[in-house]
């Protein structure tokens, strides 16, 4: 059997290209390992989905989950491992050897924030550690919080931060710090922002909550501690896009570069949304427009096909 | 005073530039007559903006402006009537006389459908009346509906219809409709699609919900009746830009030209969301995604500008 359409993701973007899709009468089938996406990763409160003033990711992933199935739409709980196209035919093929076919297709498998592999980081997800500023950030007033990355994002997060929190540390490995010039000097001018460069993380500690990191001096490797409540992790995010190497083109943060008017990728017929293409703002409201966007430009490729 | 932004406009754009703008700490301050925008001239029920399987205009409007009003945000009930930008500062001009000063400024005014004027339009809105198909359509499932307007959007709602509804019937006023060939070649293969020319819309009848539609054959000057439940208003929209001719660009449709991976339009420091750009879904979700798009370029030119 060929399906029109192809969804390859279950966070807000392919969940909304899912009820957009299916309510053109696509025959649609939506592939995904879980649902929720990175909000699955967010324990914190949601704050800044209209409509929903307070809301746990869990929760509001439960209400994506419950309006997809509503809908008349094929799903398989399994992951991508490959994309093919022949001719004018995509054929998907997953980590379960099952393999698909649809005569569109959307990508919206999203990006994973790279994690910094220390002990505590886990464990304290939710509890003081973050991989989002824009969305945790405000639940810090007042606090003293570290970012962790000493790179643009790093420091963006910190001017943020500065504004919300009582003081804000910056941490980077190497001895100097990658971030622009411009942002340097913003950051020297904030008197509530310090940057400890040469710092390598060893941990994350508290009881219920973060309550302090440890890092070690590179120069001195003696080690510190520093009681922060909050640890905002910024060193990067993987698009989750191998499985589609070669076949659409990345930018160079490996991210899908599309047409944001319409979620076209170069590839005809092949469209992606959400925090896999190069989108600047990663968050739940623009994924989910995407989606929709991704799904109506699917139909009408999916309606010029039919006339040829 | 000078705020750091204004947002004009109180539809799901401009309610969530203004929730990620405070977010942000912009000093702001957002202009609107009414809330909801073309949410509020929908009593259908809407099914497609995810989180929320089924929810009234009404309902939804009242959930995002309580989710507004959490923030810490100036509002004026109000209509703009220009925009003018003097070296790098914008001042707002309103009905009530009223005169504003910003350095950035999110245009999200949105459209409104273009109208009939036959009698029976305005009660029959939200009881058989609609100005948009992918919203409303799913809900006229087996029943007999009308498009009124030959061009290409109206003949692309028929086509959509005819896979819900039993019948649709395309009303054109001229002799000939104006959509593209190839719509035209679609729809003369849709067997329950009924194309009729040279009919000019006298009245919408019905008791609580449409019944039917009167309608004048312009050769005979007959009046006919035809039994619908559903008549699809699609004769154009009016993109809610007069206030800002001459300062922005337009495309053809007189909506404004926007970036849309950014929201930037070709005036730096002025930018647009939703329905007012030249997005082509005009939609709630896609709408509050670019707001929130929006809301992130004018944080991140502000933050420029003051290091000018």
């Amino acid at each position: 059997m060929t399906y029109d359409l192809i969804i390859i993701g279950g966070g807000p973007a392919g969940i909304t290209a899912g009820i957009y899709a299916t309510r053109q009468k696509l025959n649609t089938l939506l592939i995904t390992k879980d649902f929720g996406g990175q909000m699955g990763r967010k324990a914190l409160s949601i704050e800044n989905y209209p409509g929903f003033e307070e809301i746990s990711g869990p929760e509001l992933i439960k209400r994506f989950e419950r309006h997809l199935r509503k809908q008349k739409i094929d799903i398989e709980r399994d992951k991508v491992t490959k994309i093919k196209k022949v001719d004018s035919k995509f054929f998907v093929f997953t980590e379960s050897k099952n393999k698909f076919e649809a005569r569109a297709v959307i990508v919206a498998s999203g990006a994973d924030p790279r994690p910094l592999e220390v002990p505590g980081e886990k464990e304290f997800i939710g509890r003081g550690v973050s991989y989002c500023t824009v969305c945790d950030g405000p639940l810090f007033a007042d606090k003293t919080v570290a970012v962790i990355g000493g790179g643009n994002s790093g420091f963006e997060a910190a001017i943020y931060l500065s504004k919300i929190a009582k003081k804000v540390y910056i941490l980077e490995y190497a001895p100097k710090v990658a971030a622009d010039k411009v942002n340097q000097e913003r950051v020297k001018e904030i008197k509530n922002i310090q940057v400890i460069t040469n710092a390598a993380l060893q941990k994350i500690q508290g009881k219920k909550f973060v309550d302090s990191i440890v890092y070690k001096e590179r120069e001195t490797q003696k080690e510190k501690v520093l009681k922060v409540e909050g640890v905002f992790i910024e060193i990067g995010s993987q698009p989750a896009t191998s499985f589609i190497k070669g076949l659409v083109d990345f930018n160079e943060k490996d991210e899908i570069k599309i047409n944001h008017k319409t979620c076209e990728t170069n590839v005809e017929g092949l469209f992606a949304a959400g925090d896999i293409t190069d989108v600047p703002l990663k968050q739940i409201v623009v994924a989910a427009g995407a989606g929709a966007k991704a799904a109506f430009s699917a139909y009408k490729y999916l309606q010029k096909l039919e006339q040829k």
